[in-house]
Order: structure tokens, then C-alpha cells, then sequence
């Protein structure tokens, strides 16, 4: 204990980590910003109003923070979803029900009105062949707790694809969720180049159990019309600012989150939450009497959900300093209570950075063994950025997640402050520390959609 | 303890007990009703197809367990929703929200578009007068627990009409609920007949938080606009349907619950459960090898939710016989574990009731002080008729309440036949026991929208 003491002495000087986590836990900035950014902007999809006054909005506050802003262009998917509607058809002995549903982000629009066959799988539905021809694929599961959304969200992504494939003229997808009050979950699938594109939606979990109760009685049919419709690329960025190292500035600390949101809810917990938590950490470390050894960055990028246009700009535009990035972390699993502080990089890295965080300690936060990553900074995996983690208590971060009910109401002060003084003491170690972490061995290639991502569950 | 098991020997035939309790808790016939009145007939709001279709189902069930059963015509309000929509507008500072909304049943159709004033409270909302001259009136409050029902109902049952007599143009309510995901609950408001008429609408909890917080801010504008409409009054019918008595025919147990359900949902808890259990009550009674010495008649009300038209019905076809009703208990407060047996009947009721549902006491249930009572029950309240009723854990009752996330997957299958049990045990105490219940004093006229309602809580 004396020991461990003593390190700390040796590590972060008391007047910066009270003033990161004080900071943190006492301002009350990274909440009130957070209101503000769900309040006065709400839905921030990528190309609509909202996404673009969110860049705006973080282009000011961090002027006002006093840190070095500016906008890096990127190209984002424009998607917009109109009306959308659905019900189970009236048949001998059945009334009709109208059906809670939403579509998926990035779906084609139209409409379909045919038969409904159940799958569980996407081999499932393979299996089923051309008893899926002309019929809506009722893609159906048993999610029912957050581990089990990267089991799952393959039939999201890659489910309408494979339902052209076998010659389906529609998707209903069973909501990715932990919990619902009749609220469907929407979230990005992918149409294959080399596929059809029909129309997908996610039906609330209780349309789905009764989607498949009724199928036990006989045929259902369902009619469905989504407005939704894919317009022109349109111009947006991601903004990146900089506290600049006092002694090797060009050495970088990254601080990434996802500014674009679902447009459904406001957004508050994907991923405004983790958007304010950098931006704290931004904030408290360039008022710091003296700025740390190197570069701290604060990324906000664009467009994670429907195409991850700002990850990929990011890391084409900086391609020749990613090996000048000494560290990244990426925040967007929300609010939830932070448990401790998990690490990706070469041997020896948790030996460096633990003396650096214990005070932390005071928090319940220490490192412990895990991984991290993120979506935004996937692409960077070429270059074995180490990468740190604040892992958070998930256990309700899918009932809401991709919904309506993704608002500002759902957040925990307490628990967001507690982030953001996290996430403000990882990055001034990481920034400060005499010694980088070493690289890991390359990551292998992933698919961000249909594996389990450890930044964003 | 050996004095309480002769009682119960001398009160209940064991093999009557056996039948009763033992059917409900292991045929599964009520959740089997439930799921086939919920997911093949769905909503029922009075006039709609679906409530048609209950009625015909209803009939059909009492007659496969050969109960005497028939339709008594009812004429009901015929409302219907159609397409409804709202949104904070934009303004300086402000991209603008889709509203989570659902009009109040009943509610005049129309559009507003207005600046937003709130009121926590009819004397609130009178007390701000001129100031709501224009307004959208918000009513806003605190509901936090099933117990602050009763407390708040006023602003959705009169706050229309409150509204507009101080020259407001619309009114929103936050949602009368305990749990949100985004989820709007919808309700019965009443204009009275000397007030203009204004649109009336529920926001999702969520919303409201949202209103208030901008409120806060500065001025808040909302346009909406309610597709919902009154269509000419429409025939319908209670279906009532008898185990007749054995020795005294003409007195009368009454067992209701209302087949009609608000139509975002498919009332499973409000309350296709009260009608599966008092159905279930009547085909274990008719099922008995001796039928109980009084007629156990159960009673499907319609048109409880927007009217009360089958609860008024009743009481006027029966008046002449409702000094031969010699008890009531009405099952309209969900599916919840049923917890106790509660009284409103003359003094010494309780006692004679008490060892005739002794056998219910292994599943926790027993008599205990408290009040009894129910919406279709109430207009024959001047007959006095003795009141029981099953009292059920509502703590999660108004999760659900009056919205789209009233489905059957909430129902728990045990609690529901426990819930079952108790029913026909009490019915067949009531109905076989050689004293019936001494009558309670009148209980004061009331307004059953604004009070408290024992049996709907």
C-alpha cells in the first residue's frame, strides 16, 4: 500500500489529479453539455440538421474550452426514413394487428405485402432456399442480455442480402434488445454488392414473439411500407482538437466518439454520452497549469452508425502520423458505471500505465485484463495503436440502444461524471508518462458489423 | 391450527377445493384464453372490429363450457384514433423533436400549433387563466408509483375542458405511467358538456422531461395534429353468462371484468387477464359434480375504458334484481401475484367469508382489511351489493397501462392462474356458503375518471 503510495506520488502530481477528477465530479459540464447537445439538437443522424448543428455545436464549445479545433471534411451517407408502417394481415380467425416496427438504417424503401417465414439464423435461412421465394423473412432470436448482440446482429446486418439472395421480398428483423415497451430497435445493415436490395425493419421484441405465436397457428401475412429512401452523399466532418503537448507535441492521444446518432431517440447514450466524456477529458487536461508531455486529441467523428465514413477519413488523412499515435480510446458504450480500465497493446503495457491511474482507485476503477477498440478507430488497426478502454456496467445499454428511448433521461450524472474523470486521467497518463505502451501484434481484418465490438457494447 | 382446518372442512369440500384451485393452477386454460384473445383478436376498443369479435369469441367460449350465456345489447362511443403526430418546432437555439404521442380517448381530432404552457394541477392551470389564452396546455406531475394514479388522473379525464374554458387551443399530458421506453399511455378523457372542445394528447414520460427542461430555457412551440374522431354510437354487447344455483337460482354472485381494451395494445393485462380469470371462475364452477347454491354469473362488461356503457347497461336491464345480487368482485387490476382477498360489505363479512377460502392460504392469499370495488361495478353502487375483490401486486401495473406495451408477453402464467384460483374460490364461497354477505352503508356518489378505483389501480 505505502508501495503503491509512493508510485502514485511518483506518477500523477495531486494538483492534476484533483483537478481531472474533481474536475470531473464537480463541475457538472460534461451532463450540462450533454442536456444541451440532446435539447437543443436532438437526432443526429448523418446528413441531417441535427448532425450538422452538432458539429457546429462542438466546433464552439471546444473554442470555448480553449483547445485548437478545426473540421476535417468528410463524405457521409445521407438516409432518411419517412413514414413506415406495418401490420399482420386480417385472415380467417385472425383480426390483424398493426405492427411497431422501424426500419433498419441504410434500408431501401417500398413496400411488400406476402407471407411470413421464420428464421433464426442466417444459415437457417440459407437452409430454407427457395421456401423463402416471395415470402418476408421474419429474421427471429433470442437475445436477452447485452453479450448476446454480437451472436445476433449478423441477421441485421447481412440478414437482407441474404434474404434477396434466396429471393424474399422483405425483412422483418426481431429488435436487437434487452428490454422493450413496444419499442423497435433500428441499427445499420449493409446491402451486398452482389445481392438484391429489399426492404428491412426491426419489429419490437413483442411483435416478434407474436409474429412467431401466430405461426404456430397457420400462415401469417404482413404488409409493410417504409419511406425511407438513401439521397445523395452529403458533406459533413469529424472535429478533431488538439491539447498540444508541451514536449513532444507530435506525439498523439486519441479521444474518439461518434458526434451522428440514430434518429430516433436524441442520442444521449450513443453516443452523447461518450461525445461530453472526451470532451471533459479535453477540457480539464487543457486547463491544467501545465499541458502534458504530448498531444491529447479529442475526436469526434461522423457517421459510426450508417457507414463509418468518419473513422475511415480519419485514418486516411492522418495515415503517414498513426505511427506517431501513441495511444487511442474510443467511448461510445455509454454511461453505464465505469468498472475499470481495460488495455489492447504489447507486453508490459498494464506494468507502465497501472501507477498512473491508481487514483482512480478512489473510484472502484483499476486496470484489469480485457481488450479495446472501438468502431471509429478500426481502421487505424493497421497501424497497432495501443488502445485503452473504459469499461463500463452494459447491462442496460441494449434496452435502449438504437431506440426512441435513447434519451437524455436514461443518463446517471453520477455515472457519466465518473466516466469522464476516468477517461480525463487515462488520457493525461497516457499523454504524460515518460514511456509509451508498446504495440500490439496487428489485430486480423474484422467485420465491424457482424463481430462483437469492444468499444461499442 | 387443527380449529382452522375443521372450519375448512366444514366450509369447502376438499374435492371442491381440489377442482377449483388445483384446475386453475394446472389446466392452463386461462393463459391459453388470453393468448387466443390477444394475438387473434387483439385490441378491443369499444365499436371496432376487434371488440365485435371479443364479443362472438366470449359467447362462444361460455357456450363450450356450457354456461347459460347471453348477449345483452349495449350502445357503445365509437372513437377512433387515425393518424397522429406532434413535434417541438424549431427555433432560435432549437433543431426541433418528433413528439412520442398518442391522443387521449375520446379526444376531438384537429391541429395546434401554439406556444406551450405548463400546469402541474387543474388549480395550477386555473390559476395561470389568461397567461393559457392561445396555449397548447402541458400538463405535467410526478407520477412515480401506481399510488399516484389517482392523484394525477384529473389533468387526463378534465384537463380538456379546463383547458379550454381559459382559451387554450390543445393540451398535452405527460403519461400516466411508472416505466418508459418512449412510450406514450393512452387514457379516457371527458369534456364536459358547458366547455369548448380541444385536442387532447399524452407524451411519452420521456417527452415531458423533454418540454419541461426547454421550458426552462425559454419559449417552447409544438404543432400537432390528432387523425382522431367519434363515429355515431355503435352496437355492442355485455356478454353475461350463468352457472345457474342449485337451490336459489335468483341470487346472483357477479364476476366482471371488461372485454373492451384501449387500441394501442392488445389489453392483456387490462384486461384480457380479468376476463380469462372470471371466465375460468365460471367453467371450473359449471364444471363442479354439484353447482353452488346461488348462480355464479360472470359478466364481460364492454365499453369500460372510453364510456362505461356496459357497466351503466347492466345496472339499469338488472335493477329490479340487484337486491337479489348478493356479491360483486370485479378483476380489472392485471395479472399481478395476487396477494390478499379484500372486503366492502356490512360489518361481521369478513368472518363469514373467512374459513370458506381458507384453502387458498398455500398460495399466500388470505382475507385482509381493505376496500373493494370497480369501474362497471360502480353504477350499482346505490344497491349496496357486497364487494370482493382479488387485490393483486400492481407494482408494475402502470408500466404497461393504456399503451401499445400492454401485450401478452407480459403476463406471468403462474400469477395468472393464481390469480384464477383465487377467483373461483372466492365465487364459489360466495355463492355456496349459507349466509350471504351482510350489505355496506351506500357508498357516496364519486367520479369514477378522477378517483381512485379500488379495482382498476
Amino acid at each position: 500500500m505505502l508501495l503503491a503510495l509512493l508510485l502514485v506520488a511518483a506518477a500523477v502530481p495531486p494538483d492534476v489529479a484533483r483537478h481531472l477528477v474533481g474536475g470531473a465530479l464537480s463541475d457538472g459540464v460534461a451532463y450540462a453539455r450533454l442536456r444541451d447537445l440532446t435539447d437543443t439538437i436532438g437526432p443526429r443522424l448523418s446528413g441531417s440538421p441535427g448532425a450538422e448543428a452538432a458539429v457546429q455545436w462542438a466546433l464552439k464549445k471546444f473554442q470555448q474550452d480553449g483547445l485548437s479545433v478545426r473540421l476535417e471534411p468528410v463524405k457521409v451517407p445521407h438516409w432518411v426514413r419517412g413514414e413506415e408502417s406495418g401490420e399482420i394481415l386480417p385472415a380467417p380467425g385472425i383480426v390483424g394487428h398493426r405492427l411497431a416496427l422501424t426500419a433498419l438504417g441504410n434500408s431501401v424503401g417500398g413496400t411488400a405485402s406476402a407471407e411470413v417465414v421464420e428464421a433464426r439464423s442466417l444459415a437457417e435461412l440459407s437452409a430454407l432456399g427457395p421456401a423463402a421465394r416471395g415470402k418476408i423473412v421474419f429474421f427471429n432470436h433470442t437475445m436477452s442480455k447485452p453479450d448476446d448482440y454480437g451472436r445476433f446482429v449478423e441477421m441485421r446486418s447481412h440478414g437482407p442480402s441474404a434474404a434477396a439472395r434466396v429471393g424474399a421480398v422483405a425483412v422483418l428483423l426481431r429488435s436487437l434488445a434487452t428490454a422493450s415497451l413496444r419499442t423497435p430497435h433500428t441499427g445499420m445493415t449493409s446491402y451486398d454488392a452482389d445481392a438484391g436490395q429489399v426492404p428491412a425493419a426491426a419489429v419490437s421484441t413483442e411483435d416478434a414473439d407474436l409474429i412467431d405465436r401466430l405461426l404456430q397457428r397457420g400462415p401469417v401475412r404482413v404488409s409493410l411500407s417504409l419511406g425511407c429512401r438513401m439521397l445523395p452523399d452529403a458533406d459533413s466532418a469529424n472535429v478533431v482538437a488538439d491539447v498540444r503537448g508541451r514536449e513532444r507535441p507530435d506525439e498523439v492521444v486519441l479521444l474518439g466518439a461518434h458526434l451522428d446518432s440514430w434518429d430516433l431517440g436524441t442520442g444521449a447514450n450513443d453516443d452523447g454520452a461518450g461525445v461530453v466524456m472526451v470532451m471533459e477529458a479535453g477540457r480539464l487536461i487543457g486547463s491544467l497549469r501545465q499541458r502534458p508531455r504530448r498531444t491529447v486529441r479529442v475526436v469526434l467523428f461522423m457517421n459510426e452508425e450508417n457507414g463509418l465514413a468518419g473513422g475511415k477519413a480519419y485514418a486516411a488523412a492522418h495515415r503517414a502520423e498513426l505511427g506517431k499515435h501513441v495511444a487511442g480510446l474510443e467511448a461510445d458504450s455509454g454511461a453505464g458505471r465505469p468498472l475499470a480500465i481495460r488495455l489492447r497493446a504489447g507486453d508490459g503495457a498494464g506494468a507502465l500505465l497501472a501507477p498512473w491511474i491508481a487514483p482512480l482507485e478512489s473510484l472502484g476503477i483499476q486496470l484489469e485484463a480485457g481488450d479495446a477498440g472501438g468502431a471509429d478507430l478500426g481502421p487505424m488497426d493497421p497501424a497497432s495503436v495501443p488502445l485503452v478502454r473504459v469499461h463500463t456496467d452494459g447491462t442496460h445499454y441494449f434496452d435502449i440502444h438504437h431506440s426512441a428511448a435513447d434519451t437524455f433521461d436514461k443518463i446517471d450524472p453520477a455515472e457519466l461524471a465518473k466516466n469522464a474523470a476516468a477517461t480525463a486521467m487515462v488520457a493525461y497518463a497516457l499523454a504524460e508518462m515518460p514511456d509509451v505502451l508498446p504495440r500490439a501484434a496487428p489485430r486480423p481484418p474484422r467485420d465491424n458489423q457482424a463481430a462483437p465490438r469492444p468499444a461499442a457494447h
